[in-house]
């Protein structure tokens, strides 16, 4: 049997140290653990952004794979420290949400990390990826149960998705997400994307009129032509604008948030 | 014999899942491989950088590696995947020139991965490297040998090398990389590096004439003294233009593709 | 016995192809190492920055593990590379003082690398990273002993550290450090954190007057209301000022070396 798998997604970056103190305190635990960095770029303290990040990496792993969260504006306060199995996959998580998408349409069973013989013996107030997410995930690599951290719950924070508006004149949804290549991911029903090319209105920084653009739906970003707004299925489920060979995102000024609203044909 | 070991070059950034989904699917195929990043932070889309960076690191690693390299502006069109042997070492790579100037002066043998067996059982088409590349990296590192991917290929694309031009004042040649120190990577000839300080002509924006600039030739950056602009072979065999403790091309307002020429002595 | 650990801490960056060249000499020598990135975003040259990285960092590894740090700007001069044991760490650094605040207070022993069999055949001028730290860190974990590197040395370089100034209104200290969530990590005295709201000069840019700010002592970020200046003891055990779920070094203009003064309550 291979060496257990211990991944960590943090909003710590790289200059400072803490991502590097959480993996010497895993390794400290349990020298046999097979570290992986998911991310450490989530924005500080984006508790969406992670939540969209887990719901777009965490159902290709392997059940025996422990996942790390530590996007943790609440340090140090009562927010509680959870562990997570969604399906078969097993997550040490801050209760603020970052589940949310990973947990819906999944089963989720949850506990609250409770019993300190599995954190380091002082715990920081700033500080719980290292001294309680990171020893925690060592000992459940070296066989303790989930049942010894704590008590199970039932409850636990969700964050309230933007449901789109349909209206008489098109839908109205909003970007959830904008990627590394500036494509929008947005919460645009994908059963209603349009066969035809369509006309997608995009809000304005205030007092503006939304604009409005041409779009083009495609299954590939390969079909479209440079300059074009393509609308396609992202690869991980959601209704996505992309600029082939640009970045759309950079090109109409939008961000996560901004309004959307696909314009039915007169 | 350790556990076999594959590598990750993308563009993909780290603030949204893909590389993580990567990992994800690898480990689901073969939860023993040894994941390894070489970077994520290729600029988007640019196969040129790519090439580069691989030939810069590939030739250091041992054959058992398996090199996994998403910089795909291509993904979902008819563009090919393959799998190539450059020398000892195995990679798997988008048909778009990335190997160029690993393959240069080295044996290289092709196949183009055909075979939907290795691949994820639905593939979206917009992340090749979560559906084709990355389970067939983990399948050969289980075993699966090359001839099982698809059929061996004797022609692949090519980026072209802007040469350098020999003339009666000078050697012209330009900037082919500017590295995280901001020191300039160049095709001038490196048997053509002056013994004696020279005359360094560097473009500027348009209209204006060029600058010159007095380069002094040294072994190492520890040779030079404070805002003084140093040429020297590069640790890859390039010709190169450092600023000791400084940022050449910031300094000089250089990119990639500035054009630079070295001034005979009069 | 679990397969031995390097850990890789440089300036490299990313987007270059050194980390990923150092990581492809260390398995040619030892495919058996366990190859752990701590960080390749230390500012480019800057010891001092290192040298408080690796005091937050490598406390936490277990004593099997090897660090090899390159943030070198003397790479190709006459500088030494260090073999260093520092309590059970191990460490190959440049000597340029990155370990003077690992060092302090910890027992240390030192090594000068001067046997030559254990680099690369060619050694490169501007590359040590490759050519010396990553091949000896390989045969380290190949049992070769630190007295087989080099002779013991009893000096090494030790960056000065900026003491706290006590005044007859305060104390006055400067920033040590701001981290990637924008937190002042000080030379302020902790032992001397008031435990009331007091008054923080902050230095400004030439000229002005330095600005004062209330501050907040707590014992968390959690305790801090939106825009409040907060102090308290960060998890390395320095005097830290935060603004929750704000960028304190954005808001108050301060960087590295920035003069605070805790001026005393009148």
């Amino acid at each position: 049997m291979s060496d257990p798998i211990i991944t960590l997604t943090t909003d710590f970056g790289e200059e400072s140290a803490y991502v590097a103190a959480m993996k010497g305190v895993i390794l400290s635990t349990n020298p046999a653990a097979r570290i992986l960095d998911l991310s450490h770029l989530i924005p500080p303290q984006d508790a969406w952004h992670a939540a969209f990040f887990l719901a777009e990496a965490i159902p290709f792993f392997p059940p025996q794979a422990i996942h790390v969260v530590v996007v943790d504006p609440g340090v140090g306060t009562e927010r509680a420290v959870l562990y997570v199995e969604i399906e078969s996959h097993q997550l040490l998580v801050p209760d603020n949400g970052v589940i949310t998408l990973l947990a819906r349409n999944r089963s989720a069973t949850c506990r609250r990390v409770a019993e300190p013989r599995y954190w380091r013996p002082t715990v920081s107030a700033t500080f719980h990826g290292r001294d309680i997410f990171a020893p925690i995930a060592a000992h459940l690599s070296l066989g303790v149960t989930p049942q010894q951290l704590g008590p199970s719950v039932t409850d636990w924070v969700q964050l309230s998705l933007p449901t789109p508006i349909f209206q008489h004149d098109g839908i109205a949804g909003e970007v959830l997400f904008v990627d590394h290549f500036g494509n929008l991911l947005t919460n645009l029903p994908v059963d209603r994307l349009p066969r035809q090319a369509f006309r997608l209105g995009i809000e304005t920084v205030a007092g503006l009129p939304a604009r409005e653009v041409q779009v083009r739906p495609v299954r590939t970003y390969g079909e479209g032509r440079a300059g074009e707004l393509l609308a396609l299925v992202s690869s991980g489920g959601f209704w996505e604008f992309a600029l082939p060979n640009g970045n759309a995102a950079r090109r109409f000024g939008v961000r996560r948030g901004t309004h959307l609203k696909v314009i039915n044909a007169a």
